[in-house]
Order: structure tokens, then C-alpha cells, then sequence
């Protein structure tokens, strides 16, 4: 164990590199979803500063199940950021225990949704929460905070919006399609229930139009289901293609593949092409670069056709170390835009 | 699906076969709450044959909690009488664990009262089926179907009902009382709150109108926080005073002590003698005979003198065959009356 002395003594040096790399405390807004991007928004929350960067989150597929309130994007940016998360499991909280599901299948309860005996105090927090009339911003925020949580997590909007997928077998709400039928219907479309009545989250809007604010990353997340509910939210996408910062895509795929997800499979059932240039041409309208990986570098023409910028790297994220370099270069590319 | 007729038939037939089973099949009624109670219950259980117990629980000590409404003597039953309570804790589940509540601290939602990561489980589905619209009877009657509970356990009301309990920092709800604060403020009094709003359940009102009652037992609880409200309820100390079957109490009290809980410690607080007899004289109006311990033979004659006919026994439970041989003392001691 360090001492005190020696952890205070790293704590300074950190506070100095940081220092020195964030001067100006310029913000960062990073658009999220999804493990995928939660892992970059991990490397970004590592390489800037207290409460610097501000992570925009996908709701849509949040849902009620058995009279509890689930935000599974931010739950999962919850447990990464606070180091909660369980990383070889991939989803959900590291010393989980599946006692509470145990019981419900033994009571008949309906268990296709898997929740932990600890991931459960997150939804009975945030249920009670709203009982108590907060909004899903000010609920987030408190277990940010009771998590130590340095980066601000946002919920895109405070209003229901709920992801619609439509497929060979039925309109499907997103768990019933992610995680009931794991994937397997295939995709004909994607509906967001109330996108037209819902409002940007104030901390959304005001991080959009903060003059301090440096870039905005739309992170490897799934484009269509993680990504396109924020970009779909009232004047968004418009208010990205119009501010005068940059704009930078991580690409979700490499060499052909997700990084994590269905989002290949969509592309396919969909009739896309199932490589960067679809991606690059999906955010052409609003972005200004993109990351794609060293596997993908022949793409770059394509790329920089459809008005993109791009930047070739390790994009791949296995270990810490490679999340804090993607995010390392995230930010230094976005400083040549 | 099966057709309409073959359901109907179906039904004839299963209500042939109880009409059959139960033909002679006496009913029995045991007043039951809390963990002594339930031991004597799961004696019964045992010696008598399927839906021939009839358990009416005290439900005062319900409440809310975290969004879930819980009902911790109708719990005990359930766990007790489906062989998953926790046998060295005295209370709860067995291979219970306690993520939940772990995880609850971190999130500093508040953690007095102790919910087991199996236990919620149960606490959900009563929540759902209140959502529902079911009362807390079909509920109840639901769990225990699931948890192959051969007896019927019903609660004692579907209308809420709250033990207050007056002490000497202030009136405090049961939970508080026993769990929060540990049974140690002093206690100068009990109300039970919408108790004169409150109907007796149905399930209750039938079978004490039931032909083929035998006999009614009072468990060995406490008499004043888990029996007495029970009695309390519209009518029910009358109706058992002129009801035509013996009335059975069994002792919660042994040489001065309680087998379990604060009984003795409020009897003192109530300036009560601590003894068999101070019990006798709270059931007076209503039974018939009294099961006491052999160590309190010497009160005999006191007990007798309230009107009581005694048997003595080991009315100590620790083992089940403990529970079942008392329960066949008490279903011996009642043909006697």
C-alpha cells in the first residue's frame, strides 16, 4: 500500500502533467452510448481534468422493468468511470452476485433481463429518485458524486425517448430486441418514440453553446442506435453541423467489424456497406474528422471525400493504456481541425 | 389452449377430489407473527394435511421501504414454511447475500433495514402485484404456490394497518422501533393505526365461519405486537370469545423469559408481571386452554383461575421435531376441550 505522502506525491504530479496538457480548462463534449464508447469516454476521463469533459448520453434505451427505472448507457458509464465495472463480463458491475435473479426464477418473476444483487441499489436509487420528482439529470448526478466521478455525465434529455426497432418478427423496444431476442431479428428500421417531444437536457444545451468549449467526439458507439437518438433530438444535429468547433467520429468499426455490438449486422440488414466509409458518410453532414483504425488506411481517399478529415491509429481498445492513447489522440486531433 | 368444456371439466374434477380429500378434513386457524410464532406454524404444518392450516398473520408490521412494500411476518412464513429461511440467523433467507445492501452504502441510500439480495426478490413481486391491483392475499397466495407452501397463510387484513409503538423518544412506526433502534427505547404504549378502517380478509372471515373448524391456536408470539392486532381487527375478539371451537393460546413465555424477542422487556415497560399467568389473563375472554412450559408448572392453578384449562409440555423449539411434537400436543390438548 503507498503511503500517504507517496500517493499525495503522485496526486501533484498528476495535477501538474494535467495542468500543463488542459491549460485554459477547455471543455469536451463526447456524444456516448453503449460499451464501446464508454470505453473512450474511460480514456478521455483519464487524460482531462476535473469535470472538463462532458459526457452526452443516449437514452433511448432506457426502460421500466418490474417497477424499476434502467438507464443502461448511463449505468454502464457509471460503473467504467468509477472503476465498478466488470471487465470481463464486459457489461454490468465487477463482484456481482446473481442471487436476486435466482429468487425471481424461483417466484416466476420474468428474469430475462439480467440484474445483479449490487447493479439493483443504481435502478432502486434512481426509481426513488424519480418518485422524489427529480429529472434523470439530477438523479445521475448524485451518483456521479456518491461514485467520485470526476467527468459530468449528461442524459441527452430528461424526457422519455424510447429506440423502436423495427424487425422481421414486430416492433421491438430496444431491450426486448438487444437483449431478449439477443440480436437475432433482423432490422428493417429504427423508430425513436417521442424524439419530437423531447427537450435537450439544460446541461446539454449549455455545455453546446459554453464558449470555452474545444471539441466535440462522437464516440465508437453503435451510429444508429446509440449515436442517432442524441444527433435526433430537436436541432441537434443542426447545432453540431453549425458550431465552430470540431467535430470528430472515432469509427466504430475496424477492418469490416464491430468493435462490440450489432452494429455490422444492422449495416447489413439494412443494405449498407459494412466499412468506414458508411460511417464517414453517415456523420459527413456534421463532422470534421475521423479516427479509423491503421487496418482501415485505405479508406483515407474515401474518407476525405465525403469533406472528412482523418487520422489513422490504434483505435482497437483491449487494455487502459490504449483507451488513454485513443483519447490522447482524440484530443490532439482535434486540435489540428 | 384447452377448450372451454375441458377446463370446466377439469375444475368439476379437481373439485371433486377436494370435495373428497377434505370430506372430514377439519379446518384449524392459527394466529401467527414473527419468528416464534412461525416455528410453531411449521410444526402444524407438518402434522396436519394439505390446506387444513389456516395461518392468519398479523400484518401491522408491514410497511414501505426503498419503493417496495414489505411484509415481514408473512415473509418469515413464507421462508419458514418453504424450508428457505435461514435457520442459524433466526430471520431471513437462507444463502442469502448482501450486495444489494453493499452496493446501497456506496450510493448512501439509507441502510437500517436489512434486504437480502434474495429476499428483494419476494419484495418485488408484492410490489408488482399491488401495482396489479391484486390485494395482498392473492399476493400472498401466489408466493406460496410458487414456494409449494401446503398450508394457507393469510394475512390478516388487505387493508393497511401500522403498529405504532409510544416510547419514551416519541411515537415510532414498528420498524423503527424494532429494527432501527433495536427494541431499546422504552415503550409506553401501542396503537395500531386505520385499525377501526381496516376489514378482516375474506380467506379469515370464511374460515372462521366454516363448519369444519376445529379449533383456534394462538402461536406462540407476542401478544401485544404480533397478536394483538390480529384480536383488534373489527369484531374478531368477540367472535372468537363466542365461537363454538376451542380457542388454544401456547405460552411465548417460559420461566419469565421470552423465547424470542422484546415480549418480556415491554411486559416490564407495562409494569406486567413477566409470567405465564399476565399471558392467561390477556387471553382470558377469548380461550379455552393454555399450553405452558413444564418449568412453570407451580402457575397451574393461577392459569385455572382465569377460566383456562392448562397443559403442560416442552413448548421449546429448537429442533423441528421440537415444532412437531408441539404441534401435536396442541391438536391432542384441543380435542380435550
Amino acid at each position: 500500500m503507498l503511503s500517504q505522502t507517496s500517493k499525495k506525491q503522485i496526486l501533484q504530479s498528476k495535477n501538474k502533467i494535467k495542468h500543463v496538457m488542459n491549460k485554459g480548462m477547455n471543455q469536451y463534449i463526447a456524444l456516448c452510448g453503449g460499451v464501446g464508447g464508454a470505453k473512450l469516454a474511460l480514456g478521455l476521463d483519464h487524460v482531462l481534468q476535473q469535470e472538463q469533459l462532458n459526457i452526452v448520453v443516449n437514452t433511448a434505451d432506457d426502460f421500466q422493468h418490474l417497477g424499476f427505472y434502467i438507464s443502461p448507457d448511463i449505468d454502464t458509464l457509471l460503473y467504467t468511470l468509477s472503476g465498478t465495472n466488470n471487465k470481463e463480463q464486459g457489461w454490468g458491475r465487477a463482484d456481482e452476485s446473481w442471487n436476486f435473479m435466482a429468487a425471481c426464477k424461483t417466484l416466476g418473476i420474468e428474469s430475462w433481463f439480467q440484474l445483479g444483487d449490487r447493479d439493483l441499489a443504481t435502478h432502486v436509487f434512481r426509481t426513488q429518485g424519480y418518485k422524489q420528482g427529480l429529472t434523470l439529470s439530477e438523479i445521475t448526478k448524485k451518483i456521479a458524486q456518491q461514485l467520485q466521478i470526476k467527468s459530468r455525465i449528461i442524459p441527452m434529455s430528461d424526457d422519455p425517448v424510447s429506440t423502436i426497432v423495427n424487425t422481421d418478427i414486430g416492433k421491438l423496444t430496444f431491450q426486448e430486441y438487444f437483449v431478449k431476442h439477443a440480436c437475432s431479428p433482423r432490422v428493417s428500421g429504427i423508430e425513436f418514440e417521442n424524439i419530437d417531444k423531447a427537450t435537450v437536457a439544460t446541461e446539454f444545451d449549455n455545455v453546446l453553446n459554453e464558449e470555452s468549449l474545444n471539441a466535440i467526439i462522437l464516440c465508437p458507439s453503435n451510429p444508429f442506435l446509440s449515436i442517432d437518438p442524441i444527433l435526433s433530438l430537436h436541432n441537434v444535429r443542426k447545432r453540431l453541423k453549425d458550431i465552430n468547433v470540431p467535430v470528430i467520429v472515432i469509427s466504430p468499426i475496424v477492418n469490416g467489424l464491430a468493435m462490440k455490438g450489432p452494429t455490422v449486422k444492422i449495416m447489413q440488414e439494412l443494405d449498407m456497406a459494412c466499412d468506414v466509409v458508411t460511417i464517414a458518410n453517415f456523420y459527413a453532414d456534421i463532422a470534421d474528422g475521423m479516427i479509423i483504425d491503421n487496418q482501415d488506411a485505405e479508406f483515407i481517399k474515401a474518407i476525405e471525400a465525403t469533406g472528412l478529415k482523418t487520422h489513422t491509429d490504434n483505435i482497437i481498445m483491449n487494455t487502459l493504456q490504449d483507451k488513454i492513447n485513443l483519447a490522447e489522440a482524440v484530443i490532439g486531433f482535434s486540435k489540428t481541425l
